[in-house]
Parts: C-alpha cells; structure tokens; sequence
C-alpha cells in the first residue's frame, strides 16, 4: 500500500492538509462490539490540540472528530470507520510569503523535489496538523486494548533541553501543562520556557511512553518484530530524530552481567529489555522513548533557499510551538498503541491452535 | 504479508533457522538487467561471518551462497531470485542442555511463549544466524544502488563500550578487525577485548551507517517515511535496542537555531538532519546510528527458569561473540541498502510524469 | 492492510454504509500533477447514481463527491486525496421490519454471523451504495491512464437475461439508460424490462469492459498477474459470480491452433487473449467480462431465517433495480481502472533502467 | 510485496523457473503446531507431476520437495517453512532453437517486453512448472484446514474440449488419469485424447473445485472478499482464462426468484451462490469453476515474430500436455486452500471477542 497508511490487520490510512478542508483517516480491522462514539476520541484530541496553553502554539481548532461509518447503535460492526475533522481556523495568509521559500529544517524542499509540487500553505501535508487522526486512531486503539486486555498506554515528557525528569509519578503527568512526571521541577521548566520563547528560539525534547499489561507473545520475527514496529511508528512521527526501546543507548557502555533481566518463579527481575526480547513482547511493561528536534519555526533569522534558486533569510512568525515535544506525548501513546492494537490481531491469526502450549509456572 | 518479509517493491523474505538444514531467502522485485553472481554477495557475507577473527565466536561456516533462480546468462531476468546458504557446522550436542531452559536476556522464554514450541537448538530462528540472509540479500541492493545511482553505503562501529571513535576515516574501516575508523584506538580496543573475553563477560556497541548520493525525494510520507523505515530496518537486527537518524538523542538538548541545517547556493551547510526532512531523502548523506545490547551468552551464571517453572542458573559455553555489535556492521549496511532500494522503486513509481519538477539551481 | 483496501502503489480504501452518515474513501499513491476537480468524477458517479431511468431503483441521490485533500492549485500534490459522498436519501425506516430476518440471497445471514452484529438498514456496508466511492476513485484512475498513457477504457452490458449484444457499436453505448451496444435490441431490452417489472422478479446480466492503449508490460507473475487483478477487481463487485478474460469460458472448447493469436508483423492478428498473455498486457487490447446475478430484492415471496431461528416468507417492497447489471457498467471501469493504474505504478517501479530493452520492429 | 507472493496472514513466496537450478517457496505464517513432513505434500506433487499418464507431457521429474526449515521435532514451529525442490530433468538443448522466437500463445513476447530480457529455456518462469510449489505449499495449507477444522477440498475435471461431465461421482475423481468425476464417459476422454494427440493439436478445459466444511464468516469485504480473492488465486494459475463462483455466467439468464438460495431451520435449500454471500462464506460448501485454454505447444505450423522482427513459422516439438487442465486439477485445489487458510487467519485477527455473536438456531 502507499505510504498513508500503517498496520497490517489493524490498518489506519490518513489524509488532510494543514490548511485544507479536512483532515481524515480509515480504520480497517476495528473488530466489531466495541462501544464507540466521539467522547471516546475526543479526550486526547484535546490532549493533543493547540492552545490548550501558553507554551502552545496559539492556532485554536476545535479539533472536534465525527464518526462517518462503522458504528451502529453505539457499537463498531467490523467494517471500516471513517473519521473525519474539519480545519476551522486556517489562516492562509499568514503563509503566503512563503510560497517559494524553503525554509530551513522544514520540508519544504524535500516535497517540492519529491513531487514537483507542494502545498506550502502551512507545510501542507508536512505540517504536524496531520498527527491529529493519528491520536483519534490511537483512541480506538486504546480502548479496545484497554477493555479486551486491560492494557494501560501512558506517556509523559521526560526530558525538554537540559531538563530531565528524575523521577516519574505517573499521577502527575496529567496535572501539568508539560505532560511532565516530575513536580519537583515544574518551576524550572516554566521559568525555560519564558525564557525560550522571548529568545525566539525552540528546544528539543524527549518523550517516554510505556504499555503495560501487554500479554506475551506479540511480534512477528524476523522483519516485524514488536520493537522494529515501534520504531517505524515512532520515528515516523514529525520531528523525531531517535527512538530507544528500554534501555536504549545505554546498553553500547552496558556489559552481559548487566543487563539481561534474570528470571526467578515471580517473573523477570528487571525490565532492561523494554518489555521485548527477540522482537516480541516478554509481558513485561513496554518502554520506549523518542527524541523530538527543536522546530526550526523560530524568528531568529537563517538562511535559506528560494524555488527559483536564490538564497533569503528566514524569519518564522506566526503561532509555533517553542518545544513540539510537549504536544507530542498523546501522539507518541496513539502510536503505541496502534502498533499493539496491530501486533495483537496478527498473533490472533496465527494462534497455535493445533496444540496449546503449556503455560509456565510461575510466569504471567 | 507475515513477518519474514521486508520491503514493498523490493521484497526480501527469509526463512531458516541456526542448526537447520540451510538458510534462505527470496528477493522479488528486482530489476532486470543487473549483472550478478554468487560472488557479488560473498564479499560481505564474508565480512559478516563467524570466526574471522578471535574477537567473533569461533564457529565455522562457509556460508557460501547459491544463486537457484532469477540470474540468466548472468544477469538477473526481473523475475524472484531465490538464494541458498547450507549450514554445514551446526554442533548441534552443544544445546540439548538448554532444551527446556529459558536464557536469560534471549529470545528463548518469548518464543515457546508466542508459538508454544521452538527449535532450541542454537536459539533456532532467533539466532543472529538468520541475518546471513540479510547480507546476501543486501549485496544485490548494494551493487544495484552502486551501479544505476552510484550511491555508495558503508558503515563502522563507532563506539564499543567506554570506547568511542573520535574521528571517523573511512579508508581504516576495512583495516582492522573491528571495523572502527579510528586507527589511534585500535590498541586500546584490543586491550578491552582481551580483558572483556578473560572475564566471561560481554560488552554493548554503537553501530553507524552512512549512504551517499542517495537523490532527493525518497520516502512516503506520512507513515512509510524514510527516516521510519531505516528505524524499522535497523531495530529488527538482533540486538538493536536504539536507532538514530543524523544528531539523534542529542536533539533533546538541542535549540531550533543550532540544529536547523542552512542552505546556501551550493546546498546545506551541515547535516544535523542526517540527510532526511520530512521523512524524505534530501539529497545529503543518510546517517543512522543502532545501539547494540552485549550479548546475553556469556559465562558469568545468571538465574533463570525452565519450561516446567523452575529456576535455575544459566552459564553459556560454547563460541559466542563477546561483542555481537562488530560482526552488525554489514548487516547494517545490507538492511539500509535494502530499505533504499525499496524506496528508490517506490518513488519511481509514483514519479510525476504529468508535470515535471522545475530544477532548482545551485541544488543537487 | 485489512479488507477495504486495493491496489499496491496505487491504494484505494472506502468506508460509507448504505444509510450511515456519508461514503468516503483515500486515494493514495496518485503521482502529482494531474489537473483534477470533482467534476471529473461526477460524471462517472452521475453514469452510476440511481434514479436516473425507469430501470433503476427510485432512491434518489446528489451523489456530489468533495474532494477534502491532496489537490492544490488544481492539480494532485501527491499526498493522500480524501474524498467524501454524504447520504441525503436516506428513508432508514423502510429497513425496521428486516432488523432480525435474513433475506435469502443476501449477505444479512453472513454479515451477522461474521461480525456477531450488523448495520440492517439497507444493507450496511454490503449495499451496492458502496460503490459509488469505487466510481470516483476510478474516475481519477481514468483521467490519469487516459493523459498520460492515452488509454481508453469503456464498458458496455453485453447482456441482459435472454438478449445478448449481437454487435458492438461503442458509440451506441451512452445513447441509452442500458448501456447497450446494440440499438437493434433496444426495444426488446425496454419490454423485456417492462415484463419483469410487472412479474416483480429480477434478472441477470452481462457486462463486458475494454481498456485500449494499454502498454505492453503490465502485469507482475506469478501471483499479481495482470489477470488475476482484474479476476479480483472484478469479483469484487457486488453480485458478480463470474469473470472472463478474452475468450473466457469458449476456450474449454478451443482448439489450440485456434485459440492461439498468430502474430505478424502488424502485430498480433486476433486476440483471443484478451490483451494479456502470462499475466502480462500484451499491448493488445484488455477485454473482460463478468456476469452479475438477478438481486434478491423481488417482490416475489421467499422463505428466510430470523435470527432467532424462526422461519419467515421475505417480500422485498420499496427501490430497487431489476437488473443490478445494468449500474455495473461505471462501476467495472472504474475497477479496472484502478488495476491498471496500480499495474502501471508496479510496472514502473521495476522499470529496466540497467539495461534497456531492444525495441521490437513491427510491435508496438 | 512484489509480485511472487501471496496471502497476508498466510503469505506463500515462490521462485524458480522451468530450467533453472531448482523451485522453492517460503510459507509464512503457518501457525505452530501441525504435524508435518515431506510425505504430507509428496501426494500433490505425484499428482501434479508430469509422466504419470500417456496424457500429460513426458518431462520426466521427480518433484521431490525438502523441507529446509519452520520445522522441528516433525512439528511447524511457527517461523518461516523452507521448501526445496531440485530440476532434474532439464534438457536445456531442446530450447535452443526458440531463444529469439516469440511462440504464439506463450508468454514470450510479453516477458521479452516487460523485462528486456527472459529465460527462454522452457518457458523460463512463466512454465507451468513453477505451479509444483504452490502445490507443495497448498498441501500445507490443506493438511491444516482438514486437521483443526475438518475442511475438505478436492478438484476434479468437469469438461474437456466437448465431453462434459453430467455427473459428479466423487469417488471416481482418483480413479482415472483425467480426475475426471463420472465413469460414462471414460472411453470418450480416451478416444477423444488419442485423435487429439494424433492431430498434433490441443484442447481447452473446465476444472471445479470444491471446499466443504467452511466455517461461516470468512472473507474481508468490500475488496478482500473471499469470492475475489478466490478469483485472483484461480485466475493466477497458467492457461486459465475464466473463473466462476456457483452459477457462475448462468447467473446471467436467471430470474432473482430462481437464483436465490432460499433458508429453513435446516439451513439453507440450494447453493447457487457456491458458498459465498456478499463476499463472506455462508457455510455452504465453495464451489468455484475455471476455464483453462488449450497450451499453445503444438505441432502444427503457426506464424510468429523474432525478437528481430522477422516473421517465421513455429511448430512445437517435445513433451508437452495436449490438454493443460488435467494436470491443473491439483493446482486448483491448492490454490483454493491457499485463499481459504489466509481467510480463516484473517478472520481469526478480527474474531469479535468483545461482544459474542448469538447462535443461530438450526443454522451450522
């Protein structure tokens, strides 16, 4: 299939425009049963949604999704749902200066190359406007996930330029404007981002987001394995330049000693893995992290190219969010949970049923 | 399509398991015309193969590759091309201990649990084994993107536990057994090697993987971008627990004004972006970077459980790569070959014969 | 991809039940550039809407499609283009009566028993009202084969019940609500309508649909035959039970020196292929033929299940056609438009660019 | 995926060409668990195999298939299935004389064209020969449905050239070279086959294939419909030009009160539908029907084209079937089994587990 769509029995496939008329998305292999309505999707819409707060951008859509087909009398029936948002506050004239401009960091060069064409009106197709049908997707996802195997999707911000979260009190993430775990320094990140934002400039971030409750058994080795997927979902979100599974990174300065998860009769003893050893999931909690860049929308001025080959300087005004990781955080737990919904399906297919295997002792 | 696939255009689908009767793989969707031959494949399958140095495990195989269709008078016909590798040393005695053990850090507990059965004997499909598949069919990409586009792919390993490559000459890698390019570390590596196999233990690595004159334009947007499915490549090689595209992880702490890559009449002047915006190619150089885990077969016990629920204490014997991440260089470049390939088909597909792109000046 | 979903590199996916809130459906893979407007699918749509002579069922629907993405300035960008049809005539209360009864010949019976639950009001997504997003798909599949490859695509019902097209004369097709090649039978065909409608059965049709132009080369063996596509595309019509390619069903009783299409240097001397010959378009031009059943929609008594078990006679009342061939005729263009657009992107992907073709003197 | 590969959750690959090295396929998807071996596919292939009657092409092979991996201790593990079978019986002299020639009929004018380049030897990879791993995979797929859910499938020929079959003894089927299903008319086959041969000339045929014991449910609506994926798969096999469901082209003069399977409490009266409504299996069993054309190697003179343009005369010589569709009759089958696995897994993935489905009373 072309590149609008992801998932393989579970299959979301997207269109929409930053400044069009709509954006939308279809979601095949929904199983049927599940109670569904807007309400459903509607929370981590507004999760995701801008100008819910000062570090923002300040762009108010109402981001209110309607449910064109697929549910019957409150339930989905198995066939595809359409999904739709209409853009209400579009704007185009703030774009129109940059009709033949590529403005560095974006990709704005990059699709007109591709294509020959581009719409430029608020990076088009590029803009992270899109990401909005992947958390209503994500929605769908997580409640069947969550109702059929009580799977818990949560994701919080867990590092904004030099500020880390130390500890992550999963109570908090929800009470902050930054998705933020860690209380103790909510007054430092907001003092930054003051600061940031009268610099004109943007800052990168760090997303974590976890599934627990995940049964053994998901991921289809060797090429669509559990871990490979998310990585596909995650780097394909906007802006995200790394993703880890567990321990990521860590483990090029880890020894063997150290970071196998032993195993004792009360399961494993550790999580270094992330919840996945040989591209399947262990039972285990899944862990995986992203790093999202700065935006390159930022008024300090930089250089850059026009479509007829000369070189301007770039000053990006308008709404602009000053660290896109903040908003990222439901867009990186509908992901997650699209891949699960996903994996969840195919191992169905496949579930041996010529003969059962023996359950462990001992192991959940 | 089930999980032992890769790629939409260019399809590659392996099968085989490390004490089977062989390994192979079929490549479907490869032009026509491209001269070829077992030997354009054994280069690298030879660069990956155990026991080439004392610092990979000592098992021996040929791993001679047999061409079984799609190559007439020399070139190959458009049509599949099946390969084969006979595994000739498997030693299989060495596991029937470890029947109904599950090691810890492996795939062993993940796979009885997801198919209730599978084939011990040296991790059977899950054992790093499988990825000869990957070389030989990453050649065919590698010599096909040399030959139409003369791009050029190579990787190194940029960092083996404490120790990091600080520069990077391209001319060295080839030079020492490690494939790391940067020759004033070599003794210090060796040191680290010697003292890491004397203690039983094993060690993480930083792969990194660079293609250039890939052309401007490959991805689809918005979920088969590039930049996704190199993390998809890349984090469903054994081991794989973190990928990166240019900066990375370092983006977090990075602000909008140092990241964003300029661009003057003569291109970008830096690659922070790692030669992808927008999850399509920009005509700079790809850069992706993969975590490897050490190794979980080492000679340090470690407790485990069994089949029936008991624990129990796992020691490895037998030849094991005390750092797995050496011997994933070619593996790295075949993957990020084959992902290009599959791009390059794609884009061609969808190739914008209506309207034809203006040619931007001072651009490649 | 799950089950509403077709075509590779060029997907079309469609959700919309027959009384649910609109009809949409994705293009994505459409190359950039082509000039494109809802007007260029309205009249297909328009060929296909009910309602528009005495033949066809009473239901009356604008059938307006919006085009919601993907086109800027008038042409396509590339990106996925979102199309949406909203229901107007709706009437759902003529379906409370056939809430809990299986009408013979219907998919009531298989929908409920796949999904556990089901949209009864007029069908649900089993309704040959989903086919009106097939129709503006196929209408931008069309428009692009027909500006960038010149190829022609027509289809005409070749058949209705006893009286068989003797002659083809395409331009006789659009002269009548039957789409009939034949004039000479065009008063039988109205009395023959006339008769059945009184009597309140149905009847079955054939419909036959030519592509002209088309390049040799279409066509991926040994699965995605050019063919087998069509077979699929075609089959998936609702109420279709048979496909035929050239010859068909007449080749069982062919002799081979007469079934063979003899070739010359003017090209092929007949074709009894029907433009494909091992799967691949021979440059010839493609002929297909499907038949559809009578619907089940009569008013004619006939015994049925409820879903809870019990035994009840089924008389169809309210709108619709006797003869659902005659709608088909968009509607198999449309499908085979899509095959052939998705067979031109694969074919071009794979494009032989490492060494050439020798042209063939005499063949086009 | 490229074009050698079939089903999505049941994923068959294949290669090889008539005189290459050797045929395989890799089955993807198998569920664990099911006792298998070489025997279990050895049956289909002595079936399809060549030699076996006076009827069927002298090429003399072996056909013996390999299992190289996907299973251990005599059981499917779950992983990729390996098979392997060797050309023996090569004879790459008698093709010699064909290499710039493009037979009338064959497939090689199309290959020519399409990949710049074909094996000429034997057909290369449009051979019927490549048929023999999807029989060896078909027999997997078999041996599963009959095992976990009691599904039988078998073909049979239904007319050749004139001699129809006016009855179905099932019994009879393996009884005689021609699986041909009523015992009457024997002598004519024989009678009309030795005049056929003597001519020099070939004869077209109707093979039908039947699955009993579907489970009800399967098929993805609206494209993935059981009845077009069915197409598609019979539509794939060589030679053949027609594919039917049920009635099939019957359908075309029947009356709605005629067609309509009608339902009492002891399911339903009739199958003019052939098992599928609205693209789903009803229960009943599948019954679908191909048309396969005369193969065009015959020993009378027919006029072609070379590769350089020149006409000349091709008159077939060797060992060629004078009739294709006797052998197809396992092929059919296997095919069918294909489609129908695929199906029972995809419909598994989906299994609405959220709301159970009400049983039916007095409906299997």
């Amino acid at each position: 299939m072309a590149g609008n769509s992801i998932g393989q029995n579970f299959t979301v496939t997207t269109f929409g425009e930053s400044h069009g008329v709509a954006l939308g998305c279809i979601i095949d292999g929904c199983p049927p049963g599940l109670a569904l309505s807007e309400q459903d999707m509607q929370h981590d819409l507004d999760r995701r949604r801008p100008g819910t707060s000062r570090y923002t951008t300040a762009r108010r859509e109402a981001d209110e999704v309607q449910v064109l087909s697929g549910v019957f009398e409150g339930k989905t029936t198995g066939t595809s749902i359409g999904l739709l948002i209409k853009n209400t506050d579009q704007r185009s004239q703030d774009y129109s200066n940059i009709k033949d401009l590529f403005r560095p960091g974006h990709a704005d060069y990059t699709y007109q190359q591709k294509y020959g064409t581009r719409d430029y009106r608020g990076g088009g197709r590029s803009s992270a406007r899109e990401t909005a049908m992947r958390v209503a997707a994500g929605a769908v996802a997580k409640k069947y996930l969550k109702r059929v195997h009580n799977i818990e999707i949560y994701g919080y911000l867990s590092q904004l330029g030099p500020i880390a979260a130390e500890q992550v009190d999963v109570a908090q993430i929800e009470q902050n404007a930054f998705f933020f775990p860690d209380a103790s320094k909510l007054d430092a990140l907001d003092e930054y981002m003051r600061d940031l934002k009268k610099s004109g400039d943007s800052i990168g971030a760090k997303v974590s987001v976890v599934a627990s409750n995940v049964p053994v058994g998901l991921g289809e080795p060797v090429f669509d394995r559990l871990d490979a997927d998310i990585a596909h979902a995650l780097m394909g979100i906007n802006a995200v330049k790394g993703v880890e599974i567990g321990d990521g990174f860590d483990v090029v300065e880890q020894k063997g000693s150290e970071h196998r998860d032993l195993m004792s009769v009360d399961g494993f003893e550790s999580n270094h893995a992330g919840g996945v050893l040989g591209g399947i999931s262990s039972g285990q909690p899944i862990v995986a992290h992203m790093a999202l860049k700065p935006t390159s929308s930022i008024s300090i001025p930089g250089q850059s190219m026009t479509k007829q080959g000369d070189t301007a300087d770039v000053v990006t005004k308008g709404r602009h969010d000053p660290c896109v990781g903040i908003r990222a955080v439901p867009i990186a737990e509908a992901m997650l949970a699209i891949v699960l919904m996903d994996h969840l399906l195919r191992h169905r297919a496949q579930n041996h049923d010529v003969q059962t295997s023996t359950p462990i002792i001992g192991m959940k």
